[in-house]
């Protein structure tokens, strides 16, 4: 999709707030040796998951991660000079967690509808298969009864076996793997299938949503940054989001309400003393969320705390629901991070966009921009719409050039791969707890 | 300097010889899964050396290692795509190697003349560098006094400074590297700064050419190959050079050479009994090489046991001599592997080829076709000139594609990656030994 932008569309940072960030940039790069050996004694702490992708914002003046995702889909999104870099990276991941291993089971998501998930798999297959492991596809959906073979617009064919259970064992027809790749995040709860399985599972399913909180998670954040912003000595805050959760809500009920809105306000006010301490002259936002649950649904935006009160029926509605249908209970308000980056769109117009950032085991490996044009610098941009519109990186995030610009793209870039790194670094923390 | 071949000027296999070796590659390709389980078996029993490179030979009937070198140059040569990976495999290979390491002290050879070798070690140190290490230049050179920059025709900016010892730790000015990374083959023995060093050195010091024999590790090698054939079922020879060693000879004394003479009758005779066995229409030769060293000095090919006799005295004295002086003693024969692998030269003609390999830890990072215009297909192509001339792949070799013809690119090169690391199997057991 990549190609339907001009050459000129290379994403760019506008330039009226980048001093500050450039000044992180530069920062990160002048500590890269350091910032790396800390990273390498982190993994032999606390080993990454297998895989994750960090959805980051880019301020200008600040750069952090809004939501980190432990079952990744969109690897089809990755530009592919940067397949032999997963390759690679799923060879070490493998060699790791299922040292054993000959074939792979891979347990997707159940959204067959949905092409660009099927993609997707269809990618990540690719990427297992060519780290020299047999893989197959074991579903979960239940009007599966056999193997069945999807077209995907790509051209690639997709087969879909029903995932069976004989013993402690999960297989599909003919076929019991040495290991299980989950690529489902159970928001749902861990099915019963799984249960007691002797089949080494990666990730494990402690990290699916059933069980995983964003509160939790970006409170490990806060303490891998403590420790960061202090190794570079920083300023946490340039690459950290406030944030705070607020009990039980019930949105279709109106209850908690109050509280939300109290939450909110108090939130704006401490975003109001970091933008002055560093002199930013932009308006606060906070953005509220299901604690638990991805997937861009029941996500708003709220400038002040009245915001949460004026909220109608529908309104309610859609916050009060998730994927998987569940009510949510536990929100998360997490400080607004303006996305300035912008890609040139083909009318002519700008467009903003979001790093993601992909990684397999510690090795960040790829990323694209999530780009929309119907949204704006201050809303979540990971929303169904004809508007969305991947861009791969082409530069890869390992390979910085110090002889250049802090802003030039292998340096951004390098500077997106150490904050996603980060991110990893809680999730890998969340997980050991 | 691929930059001067045109876009038609992709290496080929010539396409009257390429029936049998198609076979092959469709076979290494059928069995991806299991030939990458039974390596991860083998890396997991003898873990692979910090970086390696392997000459391949193609003849179209066969694809064989007839170098494996274990203090690999030449990455400069290697296409900019590969940077990535390289580091991203060096990351892997150092957090194994030296677990606790921050900074990284390269020895290099002494050939500060050598300007070819000064951009492979800029290159080697940005690799080290980007893998996030600090890097520095530790030179063996007697007549370097104090630090000293080069710079390269690339435009790099290349320094290296007086390798000093204190106690048992090697150092330059002010600076204690964690871990030594070696990059001088050692034909001339081990220095006596390098006695009883605390700090790990890798590759160890006991891989250099002044202990290590050609024949111990194609012995290796031929055990290595005796497995894998039976793993997928085909005839060793395929990927295997037949080879003898021959005692002592001293040409310049022309000691020995009668035994040499019969021994290369007799190596020609049992090439052709393979050659008649697949009904390989060629003439045998021979290649007589030093059992230790490397740089393509002392090689010469044969075509009957007299090619020795008839040696003028200006070719055995050449023969005698290897680098760093040291004489010959100890001669390899090794069936000659025809390359009929050709490249499109700017003046319409064909110039030979042979892929060179580079590997960091297990993982293939990367190659390039040796080119030389002024040799034949039975030659040895590393060879001084001002033709040779590396052509980088600018496929990686870890995606092959089995949709596509055995002999496309990347399959080929798939099939270059699996014999490759065949080669690196072996160096990794001649150490363990």
């Amino acid at each position: 999709m990549s190609d339907d932008f001009p050459d000129s569309g290379v994403p760019h940072l506008t330039t009226a707030l980048k001093g500050p960030l450039m000044h992180l940039e530069s920062h990160l790069l002048a500590n890269q040796t350091g910032i790396e050996a800390w990273l390498r004694a982190q993994w032999r702490e606390t080993p990454a998951p297998v895989y994750a992708s960090v959805d980051l914002r880019n301020a200008g003046f600040k750069l952090a991660p809004v939501d980190t995702n432990m079952f990744p889909a969109g690897f089809n999104n990755l530009a592919p000079e940067f397949m032999p870099l997963c390759v690679q990276a799923m060879q070490a991941a493998l060699e790791r967690a299922c040292p054993d291993a000959l074939g792979v089971l891979i347990v997707p998501e159940s959204h067959t509808r949905n092409l660009f998930y099927l993609e997707s798999l269809a990618s990540l297959a690719e990427i297992v298969t060519q780290a020299g492991y047999e893989v197959r596809i074991g579903s979960l959906l239940d009007d599966l009864d056999a193997a069945t073979d999807f077209t995907l617009p790509s051209g690639r064919s997709l087969r879909l076996e029903p995932l069976r259970r004989h013993d402690n064992r999960l297989h599909v027809e003919g076929y019991s793997p040495c290991a299980v790749l989950l690529n489902n995040d159970l928001s749902a709860g861990v099915p019963a299938i799984f249960e007691g399985i002797e089949q080494p599972i990666v990730p494990p399913l402690e990290l699916g949503w059933w069980r995983r909180l964003k509160t939790e998670h970006f409170t490990e954040y806060r303490r891998v940054v403590r420790q960061f912003a202090e190794l570079i000595d920083i300023d946490p805050w340039l690459i950290d989001p406030l944030f705070r959760n607020c009990g039980e809500i019930d949105f279709r009920n109106r209850e908690g309400e109050d509280c939300l809105a109290r939450n909110v306000e108090e939130l704006l006010a401490e975003i109001r003393v970091k933008y002055a301490q560093h002199g930013i002259d932009r308006e606060p936002f906070v953005v509220v969320k299901a604690d638990a649950g991805t997937y861009g649904m029941a996500v708003m935006t709220a400038k002040s705390g009245d915001d949460l009160r004026a909220l109608n029926r529908k309104q309610r509605n859609k916050m009060a629901s998730s994927k998987g249908g569940r009510d949510v209970q536990n929100v998360l308000l997490q400080e607004g991070v303006y996305t300035f980056e912008t890609v040139a769109t083909l009318d002519g117009g700008e467009a903003v966009a979001e790093p993601v950032v992909y990684m397999i085991d510690h090795f960040v490996v790829g990323g694209f921009y999530r780009v929309h044009t119907g949204r704006g610098a201050d809303e979540n941009l990971n929303a169904p719409g004809m508007h969305f519109q991947p861009l791969a990186f082409h530069q890869p995030l390992n390979t910085p050039d110090p002889g250049r610009e802090p802003d030039a793209e292998p340096n951004r870039f390098y500077a997106y791969g150490v904050i996603a790194r980060l991110a990893l670094l809680a999730a890998a923390r969340e997980l050991s707890q």
